[in-house]
């Protein structure tokens, strides 16, 4: 079997005399040698610094109070925290003893494992879990395993200075207990293919390799069956595209690093023979490179799926994945970038690393990935998704199109969103998660009915709903079983960037194909976007384009009628929690302006015969006020065929503060679609200035060399390729 | 008459020999030796290295264009914005030729007014003009005097670069046609006692200055009727209390700072002998403390009457004053602190002194005024305004309660009204003006129709509506006639501080009194607000109690049923623009968490039988969407006397970055009102870890010494003076 040669090939077949040996303490994170030279570097590069200063700010605060173990509580409630806390304190003491040799860090970590070798026998399953797999300490698994990673950090920092009997009492009450727990006695969450699996593997694996036993590595490497169905390795081949894209998303990729960087880094310290870092062609580095170049150009994730809207590179997963895959890896100056950004190294040779190099340079290195394109699904066949940039630094544009797989369990029904980040900030939106995590009166912190009935639905992204109905029917398996298709993917011309998707499989009898562009023309101040969705069916139906937006809507051409009460703008897939504000008919061109920061937006819509606009914004069907209130625009026309034909300019500058206000308006004026068939399509954009594009794309099958000439209203329109603009002055 | 003889003791009335002879150039805000010092101290002080570095910026930026001196334009647009760099340029320009001597500088100033002296001549009355005095640059005569101000300066500096022709053709085309338009030609603008009035007259007076001409000066001073019903000094002494609160607000006399330190500076220099800063007990002075002092932590000011919600300290009419005063008024390390965050100085020899003294402090001085009350009205009398402060910097908790006079045109029906600022933010907000400043698409950028019909009623503040009607009916001049009267204000015990206020002007046949507290207990992470909003009444009425927040509702102990479908709270006095997303009926106490920035905060409501509670939010009846949209939370109840008694107790910590949350329930359980009389109302607080304190509050007249004695439900209550809480930990 493919599985069982590339575990052969890995050599990770590890036998207990590899471990059985004199073994040193620390090993699996830090050596005496790392920690020997932190100690020496220290006042001289400022990132360290900066990391040691909150270090011991961290056990300042944790030696002001007494040592609390706690019995196990509530999600989000005290005792949850305190176990939280307390897993962190412990790691950073640990670390902190080898660093500085100061006795005070170990008897800390000493201490507080005393308390739990006294609490743990007593527990059982906690009583307060909820359709997830338990811990003892914890309401779910999950969190025992974070323990159990940051712990056995400690506790290898610590076994010298431990008495054997110390260390027998630890293992005998806690650890090992613990780590059955996780593996064999709950082997289905064990052995899942899932971020879940990756954290029990990782924490029962990285136990194994301190105390020396390899059942638990061998458990963790290759599932508790040893079938190849489950274990870190099978997590390697099947949760990453090829390209490194992981299909849960930005958001979930950065949460699954933590584990796989710090076992892999503990085998590869171990028990470097199994080149965890080289398997599947390095597909840790490229885990790690597809989640920082997916983010938005200030750090932030992009929340794609189930997300919240602010997790980023700075959270401390990425941080310990930077510096390992720097160490690793080699250096790279986006890998600094991003350490600037973080403003934090992890501690130990691998963050010493970065902060010497992030000193030694004369400028900060700006994080700027440029645009790129990852293919989704295991096989790397499975759709994908599509990032245009343009401009360097935290004030960069860039456009996101999502065209891979529905992403299991925490995937939306949202195949050919888009979201547009500019002036950094994520201007066209994507909601996220409907959840306040973490927050006990908001169910527990626990994910909330709203994100089922609004955020996972079609309507609340910015892509296409027909006839008021979520992609696939909202029905999670069908989703999960199709994908769109990859049409054609160009970022050579910085002048006129594009990328195309499409699909027949989310909608029944209907056909979709959406064409963005990102084009800078010398006469407008910032990049615009361009955007191209088309839909062809055998019968009518009524389409949705809506644009999620935030901040003020500042002035629109359509001569709309605002409600005077408020009613839901439907019943389901979304629509029963967006309140109708305002409607308006038109058959021409859709221009609507809002500001968002310090910056003015327009969209301008090609206009079509009997055309609804419709503005609303979230907050109905909303009976425990969990939804956040936000605009959005509604395009909507009943057709067969469609082409709903888009710019998105950003404009202007606003400043409340200065009471600085200039071109409010904008320079396109207008969109118009001048013929689109199955060939390609052709659409006219028009503003000041002698600005005149023609913006021609194909529709048929991609081909960079293919020669097209559409006539249309009596004109023939020619290009090769995919696609082209012209009249964009450089 | 008492102005004139102030006149006599100022000896303000120069006579013409005291300009007439050999005038220096630059003098009326920076002399020859000032520009020299600063040449020499470039390089040695942070701050003034930052402002010349930026002042340069913008000349450079200036430099790369054409000048560009167009016919007016309307507000907003692009002649507009470009007239007001213009001056921004030329001021700019005239005082770095002065710092450098590099006469590029000048010869921009030159160049530029060259263009002036073509066009101003040409122009009339600007067409635009709606509903103010016109310029001719500019739709109002108020940008005309801002342009005149800047521009003087800059006259000023290149007086000596320049020909005595090109002297002649500037003043007789473009100086005196203005100076004249803004005085004699429009004497009810330039004698008005208003801040337009300021501008007017210090632009006038500072061009007289700087060309000789004392009448000029003498209009300035003393109106054009010379009468002492107009000009700078009368404005001196009528648009200050005695403490120097601007009856318009902060937001205003932020504005009005600017002419009147201009002026007040160039007379100093040119005319020592008036001593305009020792005016009037140096009103001056106390007007700037006033300004700053009514700031949040943040330099933000409180959005009282007609204000943007973002106006602050480092505006740079601050700057201007802060530096101003500094040198004039002495040394003061709250100014170098109000500097600090400015991170901007003038360029003269006061901005030299400011950056010099502030490089030298070892720590930067934090901004920190303590609690403060002012009066309000020219013979503060009428009212006032209260702060109570707690903690320092930044993330000092502070409440304002405003009990003062309407305030003119820019005034709203707001008395007894409250803010409150805690971690950083503003959490219990005032609206402000609804306006979208210098936003051309939204009416010009002018105030919009809701700031009548909601911004300025009452129900958009934190105060108790009666029968659902604003105060006074909406009358302003019936509104302008009366204030609250002061009760008590004491912020003497750190612990415990309080403010009361009352009136039974404002509503006919009710009387209101409000005492609010702010509470510092050990067994509370930070200061909390205790509210007690009293009414009496012979016959019963509807009483709204309001609290506007931000961010998300989290938790609320009524069991509310939420609208279907929504309707707008009412059909006048601003109720008309909230729509009404919730409500419920309670007898008991009523408990709301809401979330805002990284904290938690809860209202516990006193409960009383029959209480409505509405979950309600802006947006309603508003045709443009001008308003912003956010929530509010009002608890209604029918009664004759009602005393509303309320805790607002920020707690907890929530970082979505982090995934933390702490403590999101609040450790205050219950309010209970344990009896209210004439002569002072008692109520009970208690919550977790034995917190219970009995809060009694004076209802009757002011007297620190009087001993009072109340018996409800059979005990009696006992204290002594205004106010007392029992059972505060210290």
């Amino acid at each position: 079997m493919k599985f069982v040669r590339r575990l052969a090939l890995l050599g990770v077949l590890c036998g207990a005399a590899s471990l059985a040996g004199a073994q040193p303490h620390p090993s699996i994170f830090i050596t005496k040698q790392e920690a020997a030279a932190i100690r020496a570097a220290e006042g001289k590069y400022p990132l360290l610094d900066r990391s040691l200063r909150e270090a011991r700010a961290t056990m300042d605060s944790a030696f002001a109070k007494p040592i609390d173990v706690p019995p196990p509580g509530e999600a989000g409630g005290y005792e949850h925290e305190r176990h939280k806390q307390n897993y962190r304190e412990m790691q950073t003491a640990g670390l902190l003893y080898q660093i500085t040799g100061d006795v005070r860090y170990a008897r800390f970590v000493r201490d507080m494992l005393e308390k739990y070798a006294v609490l743990y026998p007593t527990l059982g399953a906690h009583p307060l879990n909820k359709n997830q797999s338990a811990g003892k300490l914890f309401h779910q698994a999950l969190n025992e395993a974070n323990w159990l990673v940051a712990t056995t950090i400690a506790y290898d920092c610590v076994y010298d200075f431990l008495s054997p009997a110390e260390r027998a009492r630890f293992e005998t009450n806690v650890f090992r207990p613990m780590a059955s727990w996780l593996s064999r006695e709950h082997p289905h969450e064990f052995d899942r293919i899932h971020n879940h699996g990756t954290w029990a593997t990782a924490s029962v694996g990285m136990l194994g390799l301190v105390i020396g036993d390899t059942t638990y590595v061998n458990d963790a490497l290759k599932g508790t069956t040893r079938d190849g169905s489950g274990g870190f390795v099978r997590q390697l081949d099947l949760l990453f595209s090829p390209d490194g894209y992981y299909m849960e998303g930005p958001y979930y990729i950065r949460y699954a690093l933590m584990p796989f960087y710090y076992f892999a880094e503990a085998v590869q310290r171990r028990q470097p023979s199994a080149r965890l870092y080289a398997y599947r062609d390095s597909i840790l580095k490229k885990g790690l490179y597809s989640a920082v170049q997916t983010a938005y150009p200030n750090g932030v994730f992009a929340p794609i799926n189930d997300a919240s809207r602010t997790m980023s590179i700075a959270s401390p997963e990425v941080v310990l994945a930077v510096d390992l895959a720097y160490d690793r890896y080699g250096p790279n100056a986006n890998l600094l970038g991003a350490a600037a950004i973080q403003n934090d190294v992890i501690l130990n040779g691998a963050g010493l690393k970065v902060a010497r190099d992030l000193a030694a340079r004369t400028a900060t290195p700006k994080m700027s990935f440029g645009s790129v394109e990852f293919t989704d699904g295991p096989d790397g066949k499975r759709g994908g998704l599509g990032i245009l940039r343009s401009g360097a630094g935290q004030h960069a544009t860039m456009l996101l199109m999502k065209y891979g797989v529905h992403g299991q369990g925490h995937g939306h029904f949202d195949k050919l969103h888009f979201t547009f980040f500019d002036d950094g900030r994520e201007v066209v939106p994507d909601y996220g998660f409907a959840r306040w995590i973490n927050i006990e009166p908001k169910l527990g912190g626990r994910y909330l009915p709203e994100n089922d009935t609004y955020a996972m639905q079609t309507i609340a992204h910015n892509t296409v709903t027909v006839d008021q109905r979520t992609q696939n029917d909202a029905n999670e398996d069908k989703d999960e079983a199709v994908w769109p298709e990859r049409h054609f993917f160009d970022a050579s011309n910085p002048a006129v960037q594009a990328m195309s998707a499409r699909t027949d499989k989310h909608y029944a009898g209907v056909a979709e194909q959406r064409t963005m562009l990102l084009v800078r023309d010398a006469r407008l101040p910032y990049p615009v976007v361009v955007d191209l969705f088309r839909l062809t069916s055998a019968a009518p139906h009524s389409y949705d384009y809506p644009l999620h937006f935030r901040g003020q809507l500042i002035a629109t051409n359509t001569t709309y009628a605002r409600a005077a009460s408020l009613e839901p703008l439907g019943a389901k897939f979304g629509y029963e929690h967006l309140w109708n504000e305002a409607s308006a008919r038109t058959d021409s061109t859709v221009r609507m302006t809002w500001l968002d920061g310090n910056r003015y937006y327009s969209i301008t819509t090609a206009g079509a015969p009997g055309t609804d606009v419709i503005f609303a914004r979230t907050g109905a069907s909303d009976p425990n006020f969990n939804l956040i209130v936000e605009p959005l625009m509604i395009v909507r026309r009943r057709a067969s065929d469609m082409l709903f034909a888009s710019v998105i300019e950003p404009h202007g500058y606003f400043s409340e503060l200065e009471e600085r206000s200039t071109n409010a308006r904008g320079t396109i004026e207008s969109v118009r679609v001048l013929g689109s068939s199955a060939e390609g399509s052709v659409v006219e954009v028009a503003g000041k200035n002698g600005l005149r594009w023609t913006v021609m794309v194909t529709n048929g099958p991609a081909s960079a060399t293919a020669r097209h000439a559409l006539t249309f209203g009596g004109q023939t329109y020619s290009w090769t390729g995919n696609y082209a603009v012209q009249g964009v002055q450089r």
